[in-house]
């Protein structure tokens, strides 16, 4: 996708504030269940997609940006049933957090690489490199995390959504 | 999962406002792309959800509310990456996006259904059944569109998610 400098600055906002809100909601969830060691990553990497937000739209504060639909920013939710039993209490477990922002900051960095990659606006260019750089560090903060959190039980064994390395 | 009333409500409020501001969303959409006729069918869509939300609204007024998780409510995007060539035009095109439709509308269906069957509290299965009755017309109402809408061209034969019976 060919981006015009606008419509990459608005999805790029949009990502940031998106991300930012998930994370909060995460750690809330997180402080909810007493893990507020994961928590805190979540507070942590909220802090960093609202400085990056303020950051673009600093950047953007003389640009007409366009009004964006939902499925140009949002998250996608795990792949459970609204309000099925396990979908509930998926997000519940620090390691299907962890794995669901993480799932989430790839898609934002694919975003930003194919951005650099086909757009003919050097600035997009420049930029989209530079905020894939950061979102493959957030993905490589998750990765550690990961590591370091224990899998959930049985229940949980089987991974339709396993690692790959960014 | 055995939905106390306020959840049950707080869920269906939500998922009623988030279902008509997609609505109003794909209608834009249609519209931009002069579908006018699909077009209609969102905004008919969207007020219907809209006169739900109110009525439900309603009938919570004196309930405590608690706040939910966008996980809870919110609308699965379809299966493409953020800003993907095929992502952006994938819901131009009128049939897929009342698939998309579609999709959300049997997600709802089911979170009714199963509140209506799991829950101890009778006035939740009493207006989980009527909720999920109502949305089970909106998916029928779908298909008939879905049935009379042009699959688009080769490039868009291969359907990942086909039809399910309700």
């Amino acid at each position: 996708m060919n981006y015009p400098l606008p419509d990459f600055l608005a999805i790029s906002i949009a990502l940031e504030r998106e991300t930012e809100e998930r994370y909060l909601e995460l750690a809330d969830m997180m402080e909810a269940h007493l893990n507020l060691e994961t928590a805190k990553v979540f507070r942590d990497m909220a802090r960093f997609s609202k400085m990056h937000g303020d950051e673009i739209t600093e950047r953007a504060k003389h640009v007409q940006l366009r009004k964006l639909k939902s499925w140009e920013f949002r998250w996608r939710p795990p792949a459970h049933e609204v309000g099925d039993d396990e979908g509930i209490h998926y997000l519940m477990t620090p390691y299907h957090a962890l794995k669901y922002a993480r799932e989430n900051e790839v898609r934002g960095m694919n975003f930003y690489r194919m951005a650099a990659e086909k757009s003919q606006d050097e600035e997009v260019r420049r930029l989209g490199n530079e905020f894939a750089a950061e979102e493959k560090e957030h993905v490589e903060a998750l990765d550690r995390w990961i590591e370091k959190t224990p899998r959930p039980s049985a229940t949980w064994a089987e991974d339709p959504d396993p690692i790959q390395s960014v």
